[in-house]
């Protein structure tokens, strides 16, 4: 469980918000992990992965030795954080030091995301501790820890998944006539954030960028993005090309939102299609197809089944159901149908055909089979799942899975 | 200037968007730069900086040589871009050959962002080039390039300042009594994406975090944040410790606005105060004393003046007023009073005690002298100015800069 500080939480000086129990899971995972892998000793720096071992955001570094129990918090910022094995730390070159003063030292090998951190920030790390020290990967460790979650983990997903349900149950009262794809985005986004939601839409690394999420309506869930999202979207404006592009929502076309849940520091993800006039059957087909690849999957034993699986079985039935061209995007296919999910939109495990990740009770995942239709727009749901102790993937985002009439 | 598509300009498949003077304006800076600091060529990756010499952004690299005036573009996504000197690359270990095959050979040493891109990415590159090549630091050249704005970037940061100050003027319209901190928020944001804001607050690295901008009520202002904004606030939840708070706006306290203005790619950073109920003088004097710091940095020639010179005006201003104790925060103090601003939040110049930047011409800054009185909140104006040919800096946000009830 975190910690219940009431409305206090948010100004708790404690560097971890997380109770003792929940704190020595997540951290037994992560060292667990380090000994298996041969991981010796980590320095943490990654927001995300900060978030995870402590319950909040801040500035600084965790230090994880694989042999003892007890991390070292070295805070940066904000400096008012106090609690046992927290040191203030004002820059990388004062680390050994304060290492060395809580009886650490670092002789021969030290752990980083060299992943995730810049490679000026590793050189001077490797440099304050002396270019003896070799450097070793710790990103893959914390991305694993983090890929199952735990049942306090859960919860919050499952309150995020809630109120994002919640939301997306309004939408069709928050369209207006004539809209725009960005007017009507726009709408659900202050509906969104007047229900909690925190805005942040966290992604591992640089190589996406998104705001809130996207919403596609019509031939422009088929327009390519520079980002690996599974559809793209032209976007506004060429500096982020991606979702609306701002076109009036048109009859005979679809309207698929896929914007982020996040209320709580864990993100769930969902899409649901709106319609505007009558649809060709195709369309329907499709998004009832979707729904049958969630089904089946629903339906099997999870734990101990390659990831890469799910998406042979969600092509497999595309293709049976002749949809095979449209799986996916029609212009351009995405190569994968889902992905983990927690702070961070890319977790593990993902679900492509080139995957090596092993389903486990505790991944979260969303599943998203969707089909792009020419000259309709994309169909099919995004649901995001946890492996249950059953083995059993359990529904998070519980709105209504139909395509709703945005005119009815 | 950059080309005119109209609307068309989203599914425009060329992969630079800049007309030929504007790419040379730029790419020549680049080159001289790195002429000046001895880089002979770099692989460029960074979405900030393929934007800034395309005037899109695209996932792959920008090979810049500082010998030759033509750039290879090697796209990996979309990839349906095309042009002159563009060519399709899958992955890192596809550069050297794509390179060979454009006459391109990199034998000695290679500039890369090695500021910006993560260690893995870097070994990466440095493994397919063979191990014998050094790498250097091209971050340097493009964030120096960039300071300086070119009068196309002028008139973006002009469109995105107008259209910023035009949301700002209704914010008392938007306050309903009774209303929190988040939920006056809220309305702005939404206000801001019906002008256009593209909502993407685009911060260089990894260090700062936020959801379009702050809104900082009462004494919420002087909470402290793990990251390096001027003002940090306690945020909705510990994942994301800045800004808002949730609490309701109360009589007798400030409300200080200081949400993103993106339209088009270029963020123009403004800073606006507004009130319920009476202040004490020590606020609308402190008030006062930002807006005087503003009249005598503008009333100066600004290029060749080191940066610091400005951080150190606005400090000795805030002192002979004898409101030191409140300048940049209360119980935390920030380290500067202003940034350079553009494609990023974070940009060249920074207005700092140890910045060793020298004002020029094109420099493009947010100055936000601003002060939190205990118990009312903070108070103080950010505007953002460019440097013009006269030497002067131009407001480009020119919302009215007094202090607004929101209950009048």
């Amino acid at each position: 469980m975190i910690k219940d500080y009431g409305a206090g939480h948010r100004n708790h000086t404690s560097t971890t918000l997380l109770d003792d129990e929940e704190l020595s899971l997540r951290l037994g995972r992560v060292r667990e992990l380090m000994s298996k892998t041969g991981l010796k000793c980590a320095l943490i720096s990654d927001y995300a992965n900060i978030f995870y071992l402590t319950g909040r955001v801040y500035a600084g570094w965790i230090y994880i030795d694989a042999e003892i129990s007890r991390p070292l918090y070295l805070v940066r910022r904000p400096s008012c954080l106090k609690g046992e094995s927290t040191v203030y730390v004002r820059k990388i070159e004062d680390i050994p030091a304060a290492l060395a003063e809580a009886g650490l030292n670092i002789t021969h090998e030290l752990g980083l995301e060299t992943g995730l951190l810049d490679y000026n920030s590793v050189s001077r790390i490797k440099k304050a501790f002396g270019y003896d020290i070799a450097i070793k990967d710790a990103s893959p460790v914390m991305r694993e820890a983090r890929a199952v979650k735990t049942a306090c983990q859960i919860r919050e997903l499952a309150e995020s998944g809630a109120r994002h349900s919640r939301v997306y149950k309004t939408i069709p009262r928050l369209y207006q006539p004539g809209m725009t794809d960005i007017e009507l985005q726009i709408e659900i986004e202050r509906a969104l954030r007047l229900e909690g939601n925190l805005g942040q839409f966290r992604i591992s690394g640089p190589s996406m960028e998104v705001f809130m999420g996207a919403l596609l309506a019509g031939s422009n869930a088929d327009s390519p993005s520079p980002y690996d999202f599974a559809l793209g979207g032209a976007g506004l404006d060429p500096s982020l090309p991606v979702g609306a592009d701002g076109a009036i929502i048109k009859p005979g076309t679809t309207v698929l939102v896929d914007l982020g849940g996040n209320f709580n520091g864990y993100m769930t993800d969902m899409s649901r299609v709106f319609s505007l006039g009558i649809l060709p059957d195709i369309a329907y087909k499709a998004h009832r197809t979707s729904i049958e690849i969630h089904r089946q999957i629903c339906s099997m034993h999870l734990p101990g089944t390659e990831a890469k699986t799910l998406y042979d079985m969600a092509l497999k039935i595309a293709e049976d159901a002749g949809l095979k061209d449209y799986f996916m995007g029609h212009r351009y296919h995405a190569g994968f149908v889902g992905h983990g999910v927690g702070i961070e939109i890319n977790e593990l495990p993902v679900l492509a055909p080139r995957s090596r990740d092993i389903l486990q009770t505790g991944n979260v995942f969303a599943l998203e089979p969707k089909f792009v239709i020419p000259e309709v727009g994309a169909v099919g749901i995004e649901n995001t799942y946890y492996i249950s102790q059953e083995g059993k993937a359990v529904n998070l985002t519980t709105a209504s899975e139909e395509i709703i009439a945005l005119d009815r």
